[in-house]
């Protein structure tokens, strides 16, 4: 079969299962997943062996030590996998709730109601775990998916989903609800890609390179889940402590995702005060500092940051300190360098919280918090699908309902256009 | 200048402006918007001029009547261009409002606000009006817009932003917001769709053609406002003379439009007793009823109905009509054959119109009305810039709240991730 006959059957399936799981019953679906938890635990065993099939393939292959890392399955990740698709059962389901309706002046009832999306495309890399995440807060909003994980992450991925839609045609899920594209050619993607009539939406879940190829490609509308170039603003007359508590959380807690603080900004008048301090403080945690000429003038011996360090995402122990004249230049270094992920200010001055909540453009603006704490469940949306970076549809933490579409419902009794 | 960067400056200035109107004031957007509309009024001459440019080419290219009449601006519809105006600066500014907010453990708040999306590109036919209506709902939702008009009508195009322009500048509103491409070439077009980088959503208006284009070209997020095919359905046991209201309210008050009726779908236990007046009413009323073999065994004298005649917007006085056996037949057609538009069921089932609520994919579902009511204003939104075919985002009417996307908000004092 070449691979466009594959795809598109694959989702032709998938797009006929979600008009059936549209109106399954919240106890059907819930009992599924409580279901597929108890048996990816119970098949640990088969999952491990598949998991090594790929680990033996990423070893032969030389990939770094993170990667192998990522895509490692133990009996403590199953079981957390496991324990996640239970998070998601035990989440009210987002389908069918009435969000408004009102009457209007002929006396019909208007109202929109929540409703699937219908097939959801997810392009992800290596981690496993995303398999089950993914699927289980698709299926929960009553969505069909086809998934297409990393080529390194292939056995146990399909080892996954095989658990996955046994359990589910025993407990009442239409057939192919959940496809998983295990043809590792790249092609597979780009072929998914073009199918607008059968896949609704495009969640690419990865780095820059599959965030271009799907934005270029997709005649889906896509929802990015894209990097996250993120700043702390600590402001003249802040509480020193809070700050300093608040900005080495922000890098040092886990400075690989997205939400992380790269670089800090301070207003020269608390500079003076807040730096060395803090410097030291990320020195100790062995984080390596890049300061602007300003910053390297109130504490010496540290590197020179260049123009580069404030357009890269780090996702590493480094960190790049300017000291600024002013919220304004604070706001505008952020305008012009920022990827609208996650914003904070620490102050104490109610107006200049006030200006930077109103105009910094980002999925998430924090004052006097954390940046890492831009997350579903901080937020509490119960479980999440990843953090839009994307302006449509979908801002910041997506979880169950932005998984879902509303239709427009209208009760009458004879209403005509007049 | 070449294509490329004459839309590239025109989107780069778009963006600029994107920001600060981000946020401007009400009352200034609201000052402005009232000002175009005195200004459009009081330039009816200089508007009539540049409309009979375009006419004038427009009958020298032989278009057909209808579309000269869609191109055709004269003092009644300049004062209607004048009143929309007047309207969305009555409306309330979605900009700000906080949609939710909840305390989480840890004490912090997490809040969602409405703000703006950002540069809105907006491409379109025939219509001279949808000039100043889209320019005008885009302003007060807070977002700079590029305007693409069909090229038929550019002379009335360019005259309009010139008049929404010049105020805008005077009424403080940034520069470049307002932004036209002129050039009618096609690559524009094709141009704009790739600068993902600075315009953030793109609203297509018109025919499958363009609907196409845009789809397969865009790298930027895109809603459709695509086709309606849409169905009455009329259940057994009808209240008789609803159905016939609601029936011919659907197909003959304004058979051009998308949520007008094609195609009538009735239950055979009640086909004998309503098919034969509501079809007289039809004819009289100057449709062509085309019906499938049992329509016809009920009704002598008409045309059969084809496979293509399901599959087909008339846009016109046309109509088919198929007898089915259940509201499951019903149904099962509309899935098929249905656009997702406007679908409506005629009952005094209570059962029955619960399932099509539920069943029934649609942007709007009716119970007991006419599918003309899918309408931005009838449905209580003010205003619309269209009815949104896409699933993403906005569903159905799309008034100033869809035009706005969200942002999180956090206040802490100190919160962490732990």
């Amino acid at each position: 079969m070449d691979i466009k006959t594959y795809v598109t059957e694959k989702a032709s399936r998938a797009k006929t299962a979600a008009r059936k799981l549209a109106v399954l019953s919240s106890a059907t679906k819930n009992a599924a997943l409580l279901k597929m938890a108890d048996e990816l635990a119970a098949q640990t065993a088969t999952l491990l062996s598949a998991n090594t099939k790929d680990l033996d393939e990423a070893r032969r292959r030389g990939l770094s030590t993170a990667m192998i890392d990522r895509l490692t399955l133990n009996p403590k990740r199953i079981g957390e996998m496991a324990d996640g698709l239970r998070d998601v059962a035990a989440l009210p389901d987002p389908v069918g709730e009435v969000m408004k309706m009102v009457r209007r002046p002929n006396g019909m009832q208007v109202g929109r109601v929540r409703v699937p999306i219908g097939v959801i495309g997810i392009v992800y890399e290596s981690r496993p775990n995303v398999t089950a995440d993914a699927a289980s807060l698709c299926l929960k909003a009553g969505n069909a998916v086809v998934l297409r994980g990393g080529s390194e992450a292939v056995q146990s991925n399909a080892a996954i989903v095989q658990i996955l839609s046994t359990v589910g045609a025993d407990s009442g899920l239409p057939e192919g609800c959940i496809a998983f594209l295990d043809n590792p050619d790249r092609q597979a993607v780009m072929e998914m890609l073009k199918l607008d009539a059968l896949i609704d939406l495009i969640i690419p879940r990865g780095g820059e390179a599959l965030m271009k190829t799907v934005t270029e490609h997709s005649r889906i509308p896509v929802i990015k889940h894209d990097k996250g170039l993120c700043h702390t603003y600590v402001d003249e007359g802040a509480d020193l402590s809070m700050a300093r508590a608040i900005c080495f959380n922000a890098k040092v807690q886990r400075p690989g995702t997205c939400n992380a603080m790269e670089t800090l900004l301070v207003h020269e008048g608390i500079a003076p005060a807040f730096l060395p301090g803090m410097i030291r403080a990320f020195q100790e945690a062995g984080v390596e500092v890049r300061g602007c000429s300003k910053t390297r003038a109130i504490v010496a011996g540290i590197n020179e940051a260049k123009e580069k360090d404030w357009t890269t995402e780090y996702l590493d122990l480094i960190l790049s300190v300017r000291v600024v004249k002013s919220i304004d230049e604070a706001m505008e270094h952020i305008a012009r360098y920022g990827s609208q992920h996650s914003e904070a200010i620490v102050t104490r001055d109610y107006g200049r919280a006030r200006r930077f909540l109103n105009e910094v453009d980002a999925c998430a603006v924090f004052v006097n918090a954390s940046t890492r704490l831009n997350d579903g469940y901080q937020f509490g949306l119960g479980a999440e699908i990843g953090i839009s970076t994307s302006r449509i549809h979908a801002r910041g933490p997506m979880g169950l309902e932005e998984l879902t579409t509303t239709k427009y419902i209208v009760l009458g009794e004879g209403q005509l256009r007049e």
